[in-house]
C-alpha cells in the first residue's frame, strides 16, 4: 500500500515550485518512514529544477538536507524506532558490493548511487522525490542518526553542504594548524569555514564580494582575501595545504593555484563541467600541486560528522 | 682561473647547434670538475633551444643528463675523488634553506633552483652552460654518484627522464600490483614504463601510434591502449591508480580521466601551459580523482634511483 504525500514540485525548468501530491512506495522490511520537519536548500536543488545538467526528469521534488522524526519502521529495522531524530542526505541507496561501497564511500558507487530525488530507485525503477514534502521512506542503512540535543533545523545543512566540505578534510589529512582556503561564501562555503575551523585549521575565505568579511569572521574565518585584488592574492602565495572551492558555476581557477603550498590541493566540490577559462598547468608542476574533485561524503562520514558537530556544538547556528 | 671548454651552442631559436668555446668558472672549494663522457637528449633541451617558453637566453648550451668521470675536486669536497663515475641532472644549486630544500625537494626550491643550463648561477650570476660540452663544474651536493658497474651511457637518461618518472611513484605510493598508465612513449615515457615495472606495477602504455606496441612490450608494458580507440579506452574505465602523462605539448587530457580509479591521479610531467581543449571537471568529482603536476626529482631521490637501478640491472639497455 503506497503512501500519498504532499510535496512541492517543479514541472519544468521554467516554472516555480508548486504543491504536488504523489505516492511513495509501500515500505519495505528494511525501510524507515520519516516525518520531515526541516529541509535545507542547496544549489543542487536549483541545478536539477533548472535542468542545468540536462538530465532532470520532471516533475522534480527537490530537497536532500532532510531532518525529521521516525514515524514507523519495517520489521527488519534494528537501529531506529518511532520518535527518533534522523536525517537523510543526497544518497538513499547504492549497490553495496563494489569497492567504493565496501569502503563506505557510497557516493562513488561504481554502479552509481541512488539519489534522494530525481533518480530511479534501483529496486522498483520509480522516480525518487526529495525532502520538500511531508515524509520520506529510506532504507535503514542510509538513514543518519541525529544525536539528542542537536537542533534539527541547524543540523539539516550538514547532510549535504556539511559532509561535502567535511569529507575532503580527513581525506587530505588536514589537521590542527593546517592552512585551509575556502572559495565562496554560499551555503557550502559557510560550512567549509566552520568545519575547517572546528578541527583547528587556520582558515581563509576567498571572495569576490567585499561585503562578506564580517560574516566570514563571524563563522570563524581567520582571514578574508578579495580574490580580484592581485596584491592580496600575491601576498598568500604557497600558503594553503587545501583549498575547498565551493563555487557552483564555471569560474577561473588559475588565480588560486599559486596560493597552494608544495603538495597542496584545490578540491572542487561545487562545479561540474568545463573549466573556462582553461587551466594553466605550470603552477601544478612547479610545486607538485593538484586539482581534485569530491562529492558529498559516505554514510559513515556523514554519521561521524554528526557526532563531531554535537561535540563542537557547531550545529547551533 | 677559468677553464676554457668546447661545447655545442644554439645562438638563436632558428639555428642549429654549432661548436662554441666558452669559459667555465674557476672551481670553488666545494666544486667537482667533471669530464663529460655522455649526455642524454631531452625535450627540455629542445624547448629551451627553440625558446618555446619565451625565457631562453642565448647562446644556449643544452644538456642535463650528464655522466662522466671526476677530473679534480676542490679542497672541501669529501664524497668524490678523481676517477669516480658521477652524474649531473637538471639542477646544480638551490637555496638549501627553504622548506622544500630541507625536505630534499630542491626542484621545488622556493627561491627557484639553479638549472644546469640557461640559468643564472646564484653566486656569480653567470649564465650556466649544460652538458653538450667537454666538462662541467658542479658543487658536490648536486653531484650524483654512479655505482660501479652501471653503464654510464645507459645511466645518463635516468638523471632527468628517469627521476622525472620515478619521483611520482613513491610520492603517490605506488607499490607492487598497482595499476599505472603511461601516456606517450618518448624519452620520458620509456623510462616511466621501465621504472613502474621495476617496482612491480601493472603497466599500460597509452599511445596514438599503433606501431609502438612492440617497443612498449619490450620495455616492460603489460598492455598497450590506442588512446584514439574509444572502445579500448572504455574497457579500462576506473583502472589506474596513477597515470604519468609524459606528453610535452598541449593535448586533451579528458579521455584519460575516466580511466583513473577512485582517488587516482593523473600527473603531468612533460607539459607546462594551458590545457587545450579545456578540462571537464566532472570525472574528478565523480571518483575523487586528481590532476597534478610534478617536475624531475630531488637530489636524494636521484641518488636513490641510481641505487635502485643498479639493483634492478635496469640501466643496461
Amino acid at each position: 500500500m503506497t503512501i500519498n504525500v504532499l510535496g512541492y514540485a517543479a514541472h519544468s525548468p521554467k516554472t516555480d515550485l508548486e504543491p504536488y501530491r504523489f505516492d511513495r512506495r509501500n515500505p519495505r522490511p528494511d525501510d524507515v518512514v520519516i516525518d520531515i520537519l526541516y529541509c535545507g536548500v542547496c544549489h543542487t536543488d536549483i541545478h536539477l529544477v533548472r535542468d542545468d545538467w540536462s538530465n532532470s526528469t520532471f516533475p522534480v521534488v527537490p530537497g536532500h538536507e532532510i531532518t525529521g522524526r521516525v514515524k514507523s519502521v519495517g520489521p527488519d529495522v534494528t537501529r531506529f524506532k518511532p520518535g527518533d531524530h534522523v536525517g537523510v542526505g543526497l544518497i538513499i541507496d547504492s549497490c553495496q558490493h563494489c569497492s567504493a561501497c565496501k569502503q563506505g564511500l557510497e557516493q562513488y558507487c561504481e554502479e552509481g548511487p541512488t539519489y534522494t530525488f530525481n533518480s530511479l530507485d534501483r529496486h522498483d525503477r520509480m522516480l525518487t522525490f526529495g525532502g520538500y514534502s511531508e515524509n520520506i521512506i529510506v532504507s535503514e542503512k542510509f538513514v543518519i542518526r541525529i544525536s539528542d540535543g542537536l537542533d534539527l533545523k541547524g543540523a539539516a545543512p550538514l547532510l549535504c553542504a556539511g559532509v561535502t566540505t567535511w569529507s575532503p578534510l580527513p581525506h587530505w589529512k588536514i589537521k590542527q594548524g593546517a592552512n585551509v582556503g575556502v572559495v565562496g561564501l554560499g551555503g557550502v562555503g559557510h560550512m567549509a569555514i566552520k568545519l575547517a575551523k572546528g578541527i583547528g585549521a587556520n582558515v581563509t575565505l576567498f571572495t569576490h564580494s567585499p561585503g562578506k568579511e564580517q560574516d566570514a569572521h563571524r563563522l570563524g574565518a581567520d582571514n578574508v582575501v578579495i580574490s580580484t585584488n592581485a596584491e592580496q592574492m600575491a601576498s598568500i602565495n604557497n600558503k594553503f595545504d587545501l583549498i575547498i572551492d565551493t563555487v557552483p558555476n564555471t569560474h577561473d581557477v588559475n588565480p588560486y593555484l599559486p596560493t597552494l603550498s608544495l603538495n597542496g590541493t584545490l578540491v572542487m566540490v561545487g562545479f561540474f563541467g568545463n573549466l573556462e577559462p582553461t587551466m594553466n598547468t605550470s603552477p601544478l608542476e612547479r610545486r607538485r600541486r593538484s586539482v581534485a574533485g569530491s562529492i558529498i561524503g559516505g554514510i559513515a562520514e556523514t554519521q561521524e560528522l554528526r557526532f563531531l558537530c554535537k561535540a563542537w556544538y557547531y550545529c547551533r547556528c
